[in-house]
């Protein structure tokens, strides 16, 4: 007899782990590909500060066993309500990272062979989640104003044509995560109108919704939903610390409660959720925010520069907000290509078939212009230029 | 259409929260019903000074986009090597506490119907988990010694003639919860023996492993197996603090990277895991278990002198290590009438049946010491024979 014969069926075979050696900012060279935050803005005295501030007034309550505080359910929420969201201390569930979310929703819908809708390009952590769970994704175009919802109906209408109801569409409708464009309100009401109409549910991904650089907010499409087909995700990645491990979900109680059963651990920790409310409550997270804002205002405006100067062939598109610029690379430069040559030149970015489920989008590359520090955005456009122009 | 047709056969219906109101230990009355971690012993100015430390040292890495923290691993693991389990970082899990662990083996292990014998009583948080899994609970009884391994053996035989491989064997060999047992080395030779013979994995909880009062060690049953036929799960809970929600897995590789894979958050966040590994790399842990040996064996062996005073017609085994007294109480009292009563002369304590997946042990009642301060256990012990004697 062998441990194997124990494992069900499912975990017979598994694939290999879901992030690999190269999958993070390394400081080898100068950094692109990954969107981690700026490190000069890490919020060090503050995070010291609230947990001093924490232990100081609620030490049992902190450090011995406990669910997710519910204050900070209540900043999550407040937070959400603020755009329109139907928010709840009920209806909204504090994870580990909105990534923990992502993987969990398969559990409660998917069950292999079942259809995803997802952006094309789209976040790669979230392609990976979904392709585990056996889901058959099925990639609709994104320009300028996000998704297309046309292309979208015609392929909600061809799958219904095949008897396929999908289970979810996932989009980042703002700053998306690659392309960086933001969907506006007439597509976001088209989109959820469409949901409804053939009963899929939404998954709208708003890692980057508080840092916009320009430009008016657009409600989020979580604010537009009135009959539940809506689950909003967010995170305190982009705004706090990545490091905290912390993002939330709110959206139709039914779901939320089966995503909660699926998080076996129960809570997300009584410290970090307290540590996290302590920063947010007395309006210390709103200024972070704005500073942040400014920040990678200024550094996407350096990256822009920087491309038009040291790759005028090359074609973006300028994000009014999020961490990533979207190129298109000139006339016959492949992504696959350039990568190591770029890497060898000393700059690291991100293959555009790395955003695509189905591997296309050879003719892109990411930039991410969060991590890597002003002063070294210019060197390394200028690198990555070089890099182009070796392979034209 | 409705949302609730997205979700799987397997969720279209879903218990109630594993934990109820009541499930902790609450303000109001003395409490004796939760194993909680002493509030006096929480290491406070350690985990600030920890949380600068790292901070100042390793910003980025602590609070970015990152995996847990190498460098827990490998405290992780060098502790249960000390103890001659052979964990390296291969095959060391960190998780967001044991109780993660625990939820995520039955999604590698059990398809419903499939069988685990877990000892009578046992954690009630375990039978939680498994009972989620749809899987069949069979106990197996527990004295003085720990599992009896007669009875578990009776149990495999008897189960194998029915046809059925149980998948997995769940003990809390050392200072067993509830009952303070702990298993001697004859019974986990034997205990490993059978599980080897019958292909079961065993699942050794060791929760309360470094919290000995007297007496000598006792190898874990992991470090007795040379053919990968036993998880070993630890936490930082009962020796750091519960609510930095850090525990740790050693096992069979292939088990190892199933469960990882599982965790589809991935890592157990770069923050804490670099608090708990600075915590504990210069010696602060050792020193810090040493005081908590100290004072949970003060306030264990002020309990048993209590409940000798004052309900001398109770029976306990005097335990060697942990949290918990397990009491039997005087005959023809009910520990689940006992408990409302309790609580109306201001203490809570928990019934037995809370602890047996069959809800039997209506006979017994579990007193933590752990939590409580010393000047109000023996007062909770006099309320508690108050509420006794009312029901004699």
């Amino acid at each position: 007899m062998q441990l194997s014969d124990l494992f069900t069926a499912q975990m017979r075979e598994i694939p290999p782990p879901m992030w690999g050696p190269g999958d993070s900012n390394g400081p080898s060279r100068i950094a692109l590909a990954f969107g981690d935050a700026d490190p000069t803005m890490l919020p060090h005295e503050d995070l010291i500060g609230a947990v001093a501030e924490v232990l100081s007034s609620d030490l049992d309550g902190a450090l011995n066993y406990g669910p997710t505080y519910p204050g900070l359910v209540r900043v999550a929420a407040e937070r959400l309500r603020r755009q329109g969201i139907g928010a709840t201390e009920q209806n909204t569930l504090i994870c580990y990272g909105s990534t923990q979310i992502i993987g969990l929703l398969p559990q409660v819908l998917i069950a292999p062979g079942d259809t995803i809708i997802v952006e094309a390009p789209t976040f790669l952590g979230a392609v990976m989640q979904f392709r585990r769970s056996g889901a058959r994704l099925v990639g609709v175009p994104v320009d300028a104003e996000g998704m297309d919802v046309g292309a979208l109906e015609t392929t909600l209408a061809a799958l219904r044509a095949e008897g396929v109801r999908p289970k979810i569409i996932y989009t980042i409708p703002t700053f998306q995560n690659p392309t960086g464009a933001t969907m506006p309100l007439g597509r976001r009401l088209r989109l959820l109108e469409l949901a409804i109409a053939y009963g899929v549910l939404v998954v709208e991904d708003d890692a980057y919704n508080d840092l916009r650089f320009r430009g008016d907010a657009v409600p989020p499409i979580a604010a537009l939903d009135t009959q539940g087909w809506v689950i909003h995700l967010r995170t305190f990645s982009k705004i706090f610390a990545p490091g905290v491990r912390l993002g939330w979900a709110c959206g139709p109680q039914a779901l939320i409660d089966r995503l909660a059963m699926c998080k076996v651990e129960g809570g997300s920790g009584p410290l970090m959720t307290r540590v996290v409310a302590q920063f947010a409550q007395d309006g210390r997270l709103d200024a972070h925010i704005a500073e942040l804002r400014a920040r990678y205002s200024e550094k996407c405006d350096l990256m822009l520069a920087a491309i038009a100067r040291e790759i005028p062939e090359a074609t973006t598109v300028r994000p009014d907000g999020g961490f990533f610029v979207w190129l298109r690379l000139p006339p016959g430069v492949s992504a696959t290509a350039l990568v190591p040559v770029a890497a060898q030149h000393g700059v690291d970015v991100l293959a555009g078939p790395r955003c695509y489920a189905d591997s296309s989008g050879d003719e892109y590359v990411r930039l991410a212009f969060s991590y890597t520090p002003e002063t070294q955005i210019s060197a390394g456009i200028a690198r990555l230029g070089a890099a182009i122009h070796s392979l034209m």
